[in-house]
């Protein structure tokens, strides 16, 4: 059998962003050679949804590298603090269950160099705790807004503020929350117009999509 | 074989009020025959769901009745206005696509003696229209809320006021609207407290839930 | 990152009771950072769908909590016990696999200060189990039927009995009973009429329901 | 091409019963060459969900056929009356909607030579209904049980009676009915024992099924 | 609260059977409670579905029960050997993974003096395996038959074989097998006459359906 | 707006075959332009899944089309005739109601200019029919298996044979049949080994699979 | 009753765009009421998704209103050319079924003043015809991916180019395709990194998220 | 009870490779009843999808035998090297994830005695990496794409080469990926031509079908 794996290593080239490993799925093994591969160019690495029991064999071998348990974010080297100034992208959660997503959004942020700030727990069933954001809310360029359950944050924001918005359906909640399938169909089917949606859990993703919109900027 | 259909006689003594005929799936043939025991017995009775075609076909027979096209609400002899009084039932749907749902919780309110208001619209993408309504919404003793698409109406009425709530899904929408399924599911998903929910376009049903409940503060 | 949650101190002005912590998804570390800020303001909370180990653990800190392993329900200080007089709400389960949804239904009424009485097995497939109960059943305000499998119970009771009924479905079953989709649809399709539904295994939300019954009927 | 249907004149002999014609999905050409078949070798033969358009056009070519639209059944010759004597098989449906899948079953009975009586609207939610019957339905040797929306009615005779069951879920109802999907799924999750379904409106098979029975019980 | 559990004394009356006791969401606590009434009522009792962790506390409470780990059968007092003479029913497995759906069936009829006889393996991707066993099959007087992946054993041996036939569907497979949802459809959209299914992975259910003919045949 | 459509011109280079085109979902006015640059190049084209108030128009445009309305398949010039020789691919259909299927396979087949022969209704609900044709089937280098409701058929013949062997559930049947996905899924969880499968309804699919093999063949 | 609608006139200054129509589910009636309220208003306004024989109608009264059937997009006064420079947003069509889609976005863009352009027909499975276009591809700020069946393109798309990328998923297709479900589910689960979503067949929610890009992009 | 499983001898006569077990439901305890009749036989046979605490008591029972713990496949005596030549299957994988399914694929033909070669990660979100390997998977005869998340591979594949393509939808992926579901009906829908499915992580029946295919090549 051939390898089995083949870095992209054109993609930063394309696409202004390197390589990113999802994690879930691989076994330490498998890991620990790609990731052997990245520090013998001297290069860093993103890997996602990394369990906690296979980051700890990778924090073993990697002492520089940095995990958090709560989203799964994996990163080779150390993680430098972002740029300066004001943040950026607004990343929205609607319950304190979010925070695993909402972070993987953040990290991933902080990865590609982009300031971000989060915001917890301002689901719309306790309507002033989100009103009384809006303000801040205002100063953001992008935002994110991370919910689970029937997923009716996006659609409150939506239609009270003029930002680019990606909405993060979770998988937080139980029996018709279905593991994230409501929360994703409700943001999908929202009234609120020119919201677009990614993968249930899937912060890392909404982050990579405000990072197409940040060069976008930049380039303008 | 037995004649067709039997008519629950001693409903109203067990639950306070009569059978109700569920007209959709019903040929013309078998709706005559069942209008016709009532006429017999010189009773009243609500049909739900009825189309069109067919309601033309009994309008001829009995030129009293009452018909609805948006709701499929047909009342066999004459629909006799509400009590006077304040309405005790507050209906609040989405949007205007939602009249259909709306108007059957109405009607079958009018049939079964209890006042009801509708107020249409108020979607919570255009936040500021629910607003402007909270005062008018503290009035009444119930809510029924009615919505289509994402359903997220009821858990922002739900988070802002304390009275007994019966959420109503409705099949407007299209794609990850799943015919009203995303609405229901977020309705039961719900992060506000004690919502409960009806069946998919089942305006009928809420108004009977809040029938028993006008029922039980009446016997106090 | 702000502050990971942020407690909706206005939720009783607004609602007449208190904001409710889901447990399922929140880590230990979380939870204790929650719980310190209501003993902190010396004020009783709720917590739904906590697991056993984590529960554990808070056991541990708060000595006087209170903690139910059937339902998972905890309680940060002691539980009062409810009111004086008879049980304004009658719980009523379908089998006794259905106890811990029954108990979630019943210490969340206790914890809001309602009386009630849980009735266990008298599930539709042995009908005089029920039928015994009816004289029972007829005294309570309101029904809170909980019932897995085929969900059969609430529409036998709902053309019984003249009450507003809560039906919970839960996810007791195998097979076709789909974690209780099943039961779920069924409830919501009943032939009976005015029955509303709540999620799967959802008796904390029924109890809610029935308590903003319970406050109407008090207001007037 | 070869000829594109081939009948299966051995089943008789294995099975007791001819081949049988499910008419939804052919085209009339089809079909008139499938009975010419039939009638060149005189022999009779039964067509099954037939639409009416389509009904119409061989009720033109085999003037003594029979036809019921209410179900769809079409028989070749005439429908012998079935055998004297009291009936094997109650055929008990839930509503008068499903009237057409009971007519299915009936008259398959029929045209095999068994007798059969459709009792018809003893739906669980009008539970006196069913209990007045209950003495009738001790007479026969099988029960049919049809029913649509939650499908509840199997379970409760099936804790009542101790004869062999056959369910038959309607797809009469609307929303979380699906179809028929919520009352097949409650069937066969169905708390009572010993209970068989068959497909989803499929009144043929359930009277098939019985006929297998009623041949059992005449082998011994 | 009640007591949380009301044993159906009345059920063998009515149904010529006792009550079963469904053992997978029961706690120990509770099963232990409920035997114990049996016990003192000197009654044997069957529970199906039991884990094996938790049989294994039964057995060491009631030593003289038995409990079958392949199907988690388990049986308060011993099992007494069934009836001298042929075995009435015919248990067909498609593929020795179903053996612990077989053994279900097998010893639920043991529990109910019904004897039967299992034989294993006859899936039809190797038809001959049951070709070979077609005469023996022609002795039984009611099949049951037991396949998971694609479900096809019963349409084959229904277009073989005249006895009534009781499909059981197994969970056995992956992917597209989808928990046996698709042996399932699959045997309710059989092409063959008048065959009726249980639920998946339903001996139990099986069993009792054959029961049911087995009595009827007694009657008689 | 650019042109709607582009042709592919360079896929016979590629692949061995032309560009075919989708009809169902395009507009007439869309087709005309499609078939108009087809025939400025003096190309024939074929057209899969055309509807036939569409194909009317067509035909009235080009004369000289064929079109087959059981499959809808139609084609811009004249069908020659297939190749001499015995046929390369066996279609062989469960029932009779499989005809528009097959024939789509069939016709493309003949399009792409490889001789098959459709054997019809060999369905195992009878066995003996199929049995009687393997001696037929064994003649075939290819076999495409077309079949709807439970799709029992290719596990039964790929237990028998050993070509390869192409599996297309149909949407012929009802309810639980749903429109085809159950005779998919069990086609896919086949039991018989090295069985593959197309989309339902796909004959054009399996045929150009078979031409794929057809084509590796003719190469070696 | 209330008016059945209330139009929000405070969009636009939230949000920098009014209020639009969803025409599908209102009839005739209430859609001319509303129109009568903007023209009383002079303003325009856009309807998405008006069915043909609707809209008709709406031509008759509004002679000077705009109508795409292909799309359903209606505009009450005249379409004004948009803004003169190079396209700002790049729509892609993988097939040319997927016109009506593409239009949609189109138009809405067009209504919003934003220019853009449709490149059709640039699917995977001929891939040089997608390769052949990328230079073009490039110019654009956003791109808007559009296409059904498995939906493949946004994928390749997003591995090539660093935009902004919305994918929509249309209804295209048949079968597996599951009404464009296939397709969204395709698109959200992208390996392509940072690619977004909006619900099947919704070119007008995708036109309104590049609109809130171009609109962040104007304000920098 | 009889032996609970029947070897089928006769499947190398009739289809040219023997039976093999599927070895993820069955207890060690029948493997090795099963693995000791192949023994005692002198025969070697191929368990699939065995889970490594399973496989490990065989290992220790049946030291010469061969595990792949990617993939889950054993073999009972030693594996020998394929046959001399170039490999005649290629089997590509999209990404290092797929591994597991890849392997499956490449023992079976290993097994098989049919030299292929595996081609990892050349996923098309990165279509550099496809497209250099194009030369390569030209020499093939057959080709097995193996991919999850959105599964777009074949069709990339199937529209750039023209040999047969066996798709295998892979479990790899998370959210709308739905467990290879989302990857199995993208395949299924692939506008490529002539493109063939297994069920879900089916490596082994995607080897099946290169088998038959090698056959019928040394057939001719």
């Amino acid at each position: 059998m051939d390898k089995s794996f083949i870095i992209d290593e054109d993609r930063k080239r394309r696409l202004g962003f390197d390589e990113v490993i999802y994690g879930a799925s691989k076994s330490v093994t498998l890991l620990l050679d790609i990731l052997k591969e990245y520090t013998d160019k001297k290069e860093n690495v993103l890997v996602t949804k990394l369990q906690e029991d296979k980051a700890k064999v990778l924090l073993e071998t990697y002492k520089a590298s940095f995990y958090d348990a709560e989203s799964g974010i994996f990163i080779l080297t150390e993680l430098e603090t972002s740029a300066e100034g004001s943040p950026k992208v607004g990343i929205v959660s609607a319950g304190s269950s979010d925070i695993g997503v909402a972070n993987e959004a953040f990290y991933t942020l902080e990865y590609m160099g982009v300031k971000s700030r989060v915001i917890h727990d301002v689901g719309v069933a306790g309507l002033h705790r989100l009103l009384d954001k809006i303000e801040v809310l205002k100063t953001f360029d992008i935002l994110i807004i991370v919910a689970g359950f029937e997923g009716a944050l996006p659609t409150v924001v939506g239609g009270l503020l003029p930002q680019p918005i990606i909405a993060v359906p979770t998988s937080v909640g139980y029996g018709t929350a279905k593991g994230g399938e409501t929360a994703l169909h409700a943001m999908l089917s929202s009234c609120a117009n020119g919201i677009t949606v990614v993968n249930i859990d899937n912060g890392y993703g909404a982050a990579m999509s405000a990072f197409r919109m940040v060069k976008l900027l930049e380039r303008k």
